[in-house]
């Protein structure tokens, strides 16, 4: 490790900030050094309890990070956020409308939030995010909050890797059959019923009691409160975070934490064994033109893909 | 090629339905005689016009690909659909809720319905969807239309492989906004404003417009038009299908086509070298007995999943 690094390393673990943007920074555009202080970092990761707030777009996720943000900070916990944003390829970055209303913790040093957006590379975000949680974790913050649109595969897995999942629904169109639809009925630990104030509250909360009682669980499995908020006003999220202390406590008593943990570690190196191999097979120069070589075959009818990834594999085509 | 696969491929390019239903069971399934159909089939692809439809969730895209279905049909083309639920790992299947209105096409020879759930399989669900759309392309399908919900990295890249994109919007709870940070906006060749007589509609037209104002094009590029349907009625309906005519003539004057098949293709190659990694090197039972270890020395504090990973990588740890 090269003593630039190693200062680096010194100073997120110090909590210092601009080494922590320095970090992310680095992670967040999967520079090569972003692995080495990764790994320099990984024995002061553990100690931060990592929340995923996720649900539909439009169910007022940012408000209510921003709500829990307030709260923690109020208990006097450090908070550092990770807010995910899908591909843009356009924008060329995260749109940042929602997160201004974050902006309520604005200027308070315990609170660190960073924005990512995808680089269009599917994996990519979602090893990005989850090393932002650890660097962090590194730096000291006592809750890692990490957001994401709740729809989608690459999306899920972000949130998944949570010690503790809230999916945020509100009574508009048909959320609880839409989440369900995007499997976030299965990941939620604890459920904001949002907006709480407003018609079909009541209905939705039924929908989801009813989806919640086709989960199979037995006397010992954790079943979801569900938690009704208006996170404009800040009703109802005290008791929210009282639910979200029941989880922690529920995990840590019974072992699960550390299963948690061991899948998020068995996802964390299968990420990385993938990212490793996109890059040698797809990406560097020689493994690009192998690629538009065999692509070209293919078009004109020489081949099929199927004989083309087999040559990509057996290593056949040089 | 052993006698019963061969008697599948001429049954799915003859489009025998119970052939194809079979081939598609054995696609979805990730079945490995399912690679030897699909490569025996390719050389009769290419010819279907393949449509993708996505949107927001809510948006109305069943209905509308339900009507679209029924315009094709009455101008005397046969039609396949792959419409793709996002992972659900305790329903363990796709929710049929939506699909049921499509049944306006039940019994009709000249269509072919598939609902098909991810196997909670990052890149299966996008392989799978795409191979499909192959089987019915070979089954000489003249329109295969792919339906997908549009929010997620996994769920654009099924899309972005068609050669039409229909994204469909609705006047409701911010849906431009939530469309662009998905990225949909980024992968439309035609916008249909569903339910557009509801309030709101001109008000979101005229987002579409401003969203499509800020990328970048020249005198030859395609500018995605935008159609007010009702999908429910059939309003709009015909001139939709009018500019997706347009879309597809265009893309085939200016080689356009070409050009995206070629993505299309490179993609499919990625698919499967990745699909076929990931098997060897986290699914065969030594493979994970491997994994397994590896994420105990991790939790153990004895290595990093950055170690972890590159000990995979090098093939060190047996």
């Amino acid at each position: 490790m090269n003593a630039a690094v190693e200062r680096l390393v010194a100073g997120v673990r110090a909590g210092d900030v601009p080494s922590v943007a320095r970090a992310m920074t680095l992670v967040e555009n999967r520079e090569h050094v972003a692995a080495e202080i990764l790994h320099a970092l990984w024995p002061s990761t553990g100690r931060a309890w990592r929340i995923g707030v996720t649900g539909p777009p439009g169910a007022g996720k940012s408000t209510l990070a921003a709500a829990l943000i307030s709260s923690f900070r109020k208990a006097g916990k450090t908070v550092g956020v990770v807010a995910v944003d899908p591909t843009s390829p356009f924008t060329g970055g995260a749109l940042l409308g929602d997160r201004v209303r974050m902006g309520v913790a604005h200027g308070d040093a315990g609170v660190f939030i960073r924005s990512m957006a995808s680089r269009g590379d599917l994996g990519g975000l979602s090893a990005a995010a989850q090393e932002a949680c650890d660097v962090l974790d590194a730096a000291g913050k006592d809750v890692v909050l990490v957001e994401t649109v709740g729809v989608g595969q690459t999306e899920i897995e972000v949130i998944d890797a949570a010690d503790t999942v809230v999916v945020v629904l509100h009574p508009e169109a048909g959320d609880a059959v839409q989440a369900m639809k995007a499997g976030l009925m299965e990941i939620a630990d604890v459920f904001a019923l949002n907006k709480a104030d407003r018609p079909g509250a009541d209905r939705l909360e039924q929908e989801i009691l009813l989806s919640l009682g086709l989960r199979a669980h037995d006397a010992t499995t954790w079943i979801p409160p569900v938690v009704r908020v208006v996170a404009t006003t800040g009703e109802g999220v005290e008791a929210l975070v009282a639910e979200l202390d029941k989880h922690r406590a529920d995990l840590e008593t019974r072992g699960r934490l550390d299963e948690r943990r061991m899948k998020r570690v068995e996802q964390r190196i299968r990420l990385l064994v993938e990212t490793d191999l996109r890059e040698k097979l797809f990406r560097l120069p020689e493994a690009r033109n192998r690629l538009d070589r065999l692509v070209l075959e293919v078009r004109s009818g020489r081949t099929t893909p199927y004989t083309a990834a087999r040559r990509i594999l057996d290593g056949t085509t040089p």
